[in-house]
Parts: C-alpha cells; sequence; structure tokens
C-alpha cells in the first residue's frame, strides 16, 4: 500500500534570488506482517496521512539537493525508523520549471514550466537489502522527418503493411537507467556534466548535416542505450567512482507515430510500442 | 513490443435480433532473437500491423465467445503459427453495452452503454510453458456511508490523522485472479452462476438490512477475495474441474476516499492505495 | 471570475437508512464594478474561497432537495446578498450513486456509482433581470446496429464518403433544455413524471420491436427533442404551470461513430459533432 | 456541426532541409436551411469526411504560410464555394516543434516539441459578414514566487481567507486578442516583431532584476493586455495598416494556484479562475 501522488513546491530564498523544485513523489509501502489484512488489526500500519507528513518534513528538513537523493533519504527514512517495514519504493519525478530571462537577464524570482522530457527517479529497497536507485528520462518528444525505414520484416497472409525506406519517425521516449546500488554520487553532476538528455536526443536524430539512418525503432533504442553507457561511464571528471553504472539495466520505451513519408501526413494515434532491456556485460572486466 | 490498444466491434445477427460485443485489445509478444534489436535486421519482426489484422481475422472466424477464450485463442495462435515468439501476453476488456428495454420489453437492435465496473481478462504464455488465464473487475465504484473505521494502526511523532469508528468508505474497485493453467472453462458459466460481481459487492457492503463493519480497507479487500474464493470453487454445476482456482492470486486494487463521517463532507482526490494478495493453501489437499 | 468545481458529498439519515447526494458545482460571478482589475482594488470581490464556504453552507442549511433548486438557491443568495453582483450563473451536476440491492432487498447505506447518463442543471441571473434555469442530461452513450442512414448529401470534387442505408450509429448524446423563467416547481417531479431519459433513450431507438429508421444523426436530434415537447408538456399530474416548457431551447450535441455496417468493425474516435436547437412557437397559443 | 479535429502534418524539404509544420483544425458550419434537421433531407448537407478532405486538400495546395492565413483560406473557401453554408467558423492550433540543435548547429531533419505556450487562432464569418480573425496563446505556465498579494477584499461572514501580501502566484495564461477584420498581414511578422509571447511573460513576472508587485491576478491580467496593446499597434516596421488591433477584445483565463507563502508548500488542484475583458476605446481617434 502506500501514498500515491504527493505534489509540493519547495522555495528557497538566497538574498532576492528565488530558487523553486516542484516534485511528484509516489511512496509504496509492504509491511512484514498481515495482521490488517487478515485479521483488522491495524496495529503495525502507517497511515498514508503520515506518510504524507514524513515526506513533507524530509523535504523542510533535508531540502531537494537531487530528485535521486531526496528518493534514497525517503527509502532510508522508512526502513531506519519503522521496523514493521519489509519493502519501500519511491519515485520522485520534477516540473520542469525554468528561470524566466528577458533579454538574456536571468529573473529573480519567476519561472516558466518548459516542459521538453521530464527527469524522475526511484529508489526501492527490501528489509536487509542494498538500496538500489533507478533514474530516466520521460514524455520526450522527438521527430525525425527521414532517415528511417522499415524493411526486411516478417511476411505473412495477413501482412499488409508495405516495407519503407523513407518514412517519419516521431516518439515521445522514455528512458531509464539504474545506478546500481545507492553510492553517495552527486547525481545532478552525473545527470549534467554527461549531458544525458543530450545523448538521448543525440542518438535519436544523428549529427545535425546528415542525420542517420534508423532500420528500425528497436535499433534507435539500442543506439541510445548504447550512447548512454559508453559516455556516462568515460566521464573521468566524474567525482564518483567509475562502477556508476556498474550494473545498468536500461529500459527503453518508445510510442511511434509511423507516419507515411508523403508530404502531407494525417498523424493518427501511436499505433505501436517497443520496449527493450539491454544489459552491460562485463563492464569492469580487467 | 506489441500492439497498444485494438478497439472493434462484433456485430452479430439472428435474424432481426442483433448481438453486439465491442472490446479493447493488446497483445505483447516478445521474440527469440534481438537481431532487429541489435543489428537492425527485422527478419523476424512481426509487424503491429500484422498483429491487429491477425486479432481481427480472429474475432472474424471464431466470434467472441467469452473475452477468456478470444484471449487464449490469440495467444495460441501467435505461439503455434510464429517459431520466432517466445512469449505472449494478451489483455482484452469489453465494453459494458446493455440491451435497451422500453417497459421490460427487450430492444432487438439497441443498447446502451453501463459501466458499472469492467470486466477484463488476461492470458499469457511463454514458449513449451502452460497458457495461464486471469480475470477480474475494474473501475468497480462503491460507497458504504458507515460502518467503517480505521483505528489502532501505529504511531509516530509524524502522525496527524485521528482515529475514526465511523467514516465513510469510498472506492473504485480493482480485483483480479487467476484460473490457473487453461482448461476448457466456460468463462461466462463460471462468471455469472458463481455471481462474481454480485460477491464483491456483497463483501464490500454486508447484509442490506445492517451492514458489516469494516476496521481498514485492506480487511474489505480480504473479505472480497474470501468470499470469491468460497464461491467460485462451491458450484456444483461448474462444468468444470474443481482446479478452476487451485492456484489462485488474488490481487485487489482499492483506491479510497477516506471522508470524514460529518454530514457534510467535501470529496478529496482519492489519497490512498492499498494492493493485497492472497493465496490459497491446500487448496486440495486430501 | 468564479470557483471552479467544487465536490462534495450530503449524506442524511433517517433511522439507520442513509442518503447521499454527491454534486459538482460551479459559479462563475461577474461585478458591477472593476476596480479590482484596473486599479487592483480588490474592495468588491468576493474571493473564491468565500463562494466555495458560501455554497457549501446552503448545501448545509437546505439540504439538496433537487439540484435545480440547489442552483437556484446560490444564484438567489448571491443576487441578494451582494449589491456589487452583476451577473451570477450556477451549474450544478450530480454523481449517480444508486442504492445497492442484494437479491431485491435495497441496502439500507451501500450505494454503487452507475454513469449511464449525467443529470445537470444551470441557473443564471442578471442584476434586476429574471432567473432562468436549464436543464439537461450528458454523456449518454447509445448505439442502434441498423436502421440508420446517411444518403443524397451534397457531393464536390472532394467527396469521398459513400452513400450509406445501413450503418451503425453510436453517440454520446448531450441535451439541454431551459425551463424559462425560475417558478416553483418540483423538478424530480417533473423528471421523473415524464420519464425524461427514458423519453431520450426511445427517441433514438424507436419501437423495441422494429427499431425506426434514422436519415442523419440530425433528424434523430430533432426526434429527440420534439418528444420531449410534447411529453413534458402534456403530462396532466404535472403540479406546476403549462407553462413549464413556454420558451425552451432544447439544444443537443451528440458525438457520433460512424461505423461501416460490416459483421466487424473497427471503433474509431469520435469523427463527427452536430448541435441542433429547436424553438417552440406558438407554444400556448389559443 | 463540423468536423471535430483534424491533426496533420505537413512536411516542406528544402534539398536536405526539411520543415515542419503539425497543426489541429477544428471547423464548425451553419447551414442557411435546417431540411436535413427537421425533414432529413440531407441535400445540403456537407459531410464531416469532405470538410476533413478540403482542409487536407488546401494544406496540400497553399501550404500554410501562418496558421492565420490557413485558417482564413479554410473559411475563405467554404464561404465561397458553398452556398448553403451560413456561417463558417475554424480554429487552428500549432503543435510546438523546434528544430534540434547539437552544440549550436541546427539539426536539417530532427524535432523536438517544447510546449512552453502554444499558439492559436481562430477565423470567422457569417453570409455577407466580415471575416473576423482571432489570435491567442495558451498553456503557458509561469510562476512568480514573490510580489503577489491578495489584501482589501469583500470580508462576510463566510470570509474565511487570510489577507497576505506575500503569496506564490502561478497559473497557466491563456490570452487571445481579435485583428479586427481580416486584412492582408503577415502574422507570424507580427508575432514576431512584436514578440507578443515575450510581452505576456514581461508583463506576468515585470522586469528581470526587481519584479512587480501584483495587487491580484485581475490587475496582473490587467497588465498582460494593456502591455500587447501598446506594443502591437506601436511598431512601425508593421507592413500593415494601423488598424491592426483598431477593434481589439481582449479575453484573458488565467488559472490560478495560490499556495501559500511558506518555504514548504502543498499545490493543490487550481481553485480559482478569472476571466477577463479589455477593450481598447478611441484607439483611432484624431
Amino acid at each position: 500500500y502506500g501514498k500515491n501522488t504527493i505534489k509540493f513546491l519547495r522555495l528557497k530564498r538566497e538574498g532576492k534570488k528565488h530558487f523553486v523544485k516542484e516534485v511528484e513523489v509516489c511512496t509504496h509501502l509492504r509491511l512484514t506482517s498481515a495482521h490488517e489484512y487478515l485479521e483488522g488489526n491495524n496495529a503495525a500500519v502507517i497511515p498514508t496521512d503520515t506518510i504524507k507528513n514524513i515526506v513533507l518534513v524530509l523535504a523542510k528538513k533535508n531540502g531537494i539537493q537531487t530528485i535521486e537523493q531526496f528518493a534514497i533519504d525517503i527509502c532510508k527514512h522508512f526502513m531506519t525508523t519503522f521496523c514493521q517495514v519489509a519493502y519501500v519504493k519511491t519515485y520522485v519525478q520534477e516540473v520542469p520549471w525554468q528561470r524566466l530571462q528577458e533579454n538574456g537577464v536571468p529573473h529573480i524570482h519567476s519561472f516558466i514550466c518548459v516542459p521538453e522530457g521530464i527527469r524522475f527517479c526511484e529508489a526501492e529497497q527490501c528489509k536487509n537489502g542494498p538500496l538500489v536507485v533507478f533514474a530516466g528520462i520521460k514524455d520526450l518528444k522527438l521527430m525525425k522527418t527521414t532517415l528511417s525505414g522499415f524493411e526486411g520484416f516478417h511476411k505473412s497472409e495477413h501482412t499488409t503493411l508495405p516495407e519503407r525506406n523513407d518514412r517519419i519517425l516521431c516518439g515521445e521516449l522514455f528512458c531509464k537507467w539504474s545506478y546500481g546500488e545507492c553510492k553517495d554520487f552527486d547525481f545532478d553532476c552525473i545527470w549534467y556534466m554527461n549531458k544525458v538528455r543530450e545523448c538521448v536526443i543525440e542518438a535519436f536524430s544523428g549529427p545535425p548535416d546528415c542525420g542517420e539512418y534508423s532500420p528500425s525503432y528497436q535499433k534507435t533504442v539500442n543506439s541510445i542505450q548504447m550512447l548512454i553507457l559508453s559516455k556516462v561511464s568515460q566521464v573521468p571528471s566524474f567525482h564518483a567512482p567509475r562502477r556508476a553504472l556498474a550494473h545498468p539495466c536500461l529500459g527503453n520505451d518508445i510510442d511511434v507515430f509511423l507516419c507515411s513519408s508523403q508530404v502531407l501526413i494525417p498523424v493518427e494515434a501511436p499505433y505501436g510500442s517497443c520496449t527493450c532491456t539491454l544489459g552491460r556485460k562485463r563492464f569492469l572486466a580487467a
């Protein structure tokens, strides 16, 4: 059971300059016993109202350095404070507020919401088990108007889809990867120094002057995963052990509008989805 | 990967009398190889367009006796027709059309949509594994205005929720159970003869003249599960082996609006959720 | 400006038997001055928070006899209490809770939500003007599988739609009519004695044994309007003046899924809409 | 009646460089007769399918120079081609695709969707009447964390809202204005040279180094309207007569999340709305 969605805004003031972070938090708990369920004995049950209060108190006390650290703090708090908790999972996503600019001058206290990809994370822990951290980006809507095809697929009596070597590929990307067991990472540093968001976009679109042919969306998803894996692990100024992505399991969803490649194209509802998982084998070998 | 949502209506005519079934179908496939993903070789890929065609052809050819049988037929078709399929899962839900009545006389070709609980099912199979069938009911919105409380829960410094022995319990129920390995059941017979929907409602609300006290929604969920398990297995005219629910894993979600028990109550967004699973141990013992 | 949506549940107890009414209320106000807007002077502004409090107090004090009477009460309160109010409009819709039944016995305190058409109303008044009341039903999803066509329409070079004399007509109906100036009607009596909901359904579907041909959805909408106008005004035991619908302006929206009339039909998103208004001329003549 | 929503993408190629415009179009027609409605005679009815075809043909033939010009073209086509059309209104909104950049280099065929305010327009015309054009921006979500208050409002027994001189103002802005009768404007030129979007943002947030106090959201809406009116009319290089905004009627909706001004703030659902209209009097006087 758990608290469905707690939405709040944290405001930090440095003199006249204001900083905001608005997040949505979901926390799920599993208890070691089931007395409340089998016998109606609620003695071990932590009310969802209490869960909400705890999340707000942690935000007030510690602030939200990074959403990953905040998710870790919440998991740790429940696991160490309540002995009846068998499992805890916390999901945090960030509302993409950006500081407003007027002619290049940043505004001291005004912000605009620019939803070009939502950053999110998850932390989960079983009693006596490791705390594992995931991160990702979702709702990133990209389109390439050429250099995408889908040919050579399986044919049967029910096949009506024609082969194409030039179509429009348009999708809302969902990328998620694991940082493995929780370390004292600076997650914002990993995010911004490795340009994670830019990697995803670059792998989707290819070089700006010529692009890159995508033989299927599965392959494009693979390219995105490969690029993140190669980039994120190799940055030397990582301020974090090389094991950052030691146990990565990249999962990528891409909803695809497959339009025809003609000049004028009706956009249909998304009609396919694709989930791929790529493990990094022997990442630390030698 | 798979076909997200195929919606269609099947119309059957018996003379002037018409029968309709409108369903939503989702089919997910996993392939034995990953060439399309790693190398961009699509030779084994069944396009989502073909998946859609197959589902429509099966509906046209076999009809939709029950949604469970239809889900089974789809799984079997993909698993037996395509050797490259490693796993297939099909979800089917039914739009709740009811025949119109005018002064008790049923209309020959007019229907009304009455969404008081949506019936759904799932069938899934791994290559060389058993075909497993699930069924359930969702979006069943119920309320009881008394005989519900939440007391004796865990207290901490962050607890602000007061104890209550009289509150309003209002939830959108989601129930799902397993029929175990696929047998030649008459699923509609199971559904209607056991009054599955009525069981859920009865377990939620208690006897009509006095109701029944619910010490927590977890306990109410347990009551629902227990009642379905006891009822469904005991029907003699089951036309199906007693093992119908031999490996049941009931999962129930209940979104709860916890309103105070005062006369005038603002209804907030749902603020808690609860998932419970109940196994039936040694059901066939001796 | 105004209060967007106030949702609340009103619970009435008669001994052990409980009665519930859950409503959504929207109230819009316009002020006689614009100082707050032009000069930032808020002296005349009634905060939306106060609007909400007033609606809840009225519900607690008067109860909700009918949603129409409740909307009238709200309008009257704002118009008579605040001299700065130039215009007030209140919309009320009812959540379709029905008392649960177990084997025909009604349950004393348990209810199920059955959304087969939502009843709503509106009341509006300008300063020194009459209070006008509207009522209607929405989200009523109906389907007829034959006796519907669309032929003889305008043809041009861009016409691709084939003529059809047998298609499926499926729509979500929205009906709204005026009761004219506010009178002391018993609105529930009008609703139930005239079987308003049944009229709409009957006009859509025709007689149960043979149906009725619809040459277009515009004509079907007209039939619905004609039937309501004829039925509602002629009921003798109306307990209300005959002018009940003296100034009716029936507006009907019908979203139409025009499926082909084949046995197996993919259901597309609604692709047309139609709004018609019918005035009743010389209704009181002679 | 009319075609609800036609979504399509128009792709233009200049060598290897691609340009995209994805739009949603709604077209509503009213006919001079009502035979189809009263008598089921469809002779004058233009099927919604034909409407869709016409919109797509116009996009293919003329392209979409600006969404305003496209809406004008559609209105003109229906009004001049079909003598049975009494009224036509067309709404067009643009999906906010932006060209991708990699390290400052624009990509030749890849785009990202950045929904920070949606540009839209409307054109409408009655038979023998002028063609009037409206334009606007919607879904522009802005927040200022201070310099907003709400004081001195009307008090009554039902007032519970405290006065505040420091609160967070957060809203999703909807702005719409009229360009009056259709002229041969270069609408993109008006939009970009007058920095319409920037005006709205600046009027909301005030100067970047200090902001500006808002005594109510009504006053903020007024400031936005005043700034657009003053800016848009004064640009000399307008390539359009000064009457550009001769009959402006600015309507602004602002949904407001009124959070308290404390450090940690739960974000509730929007709880107020406000619509204001500002006319420009004597704009061309002298």
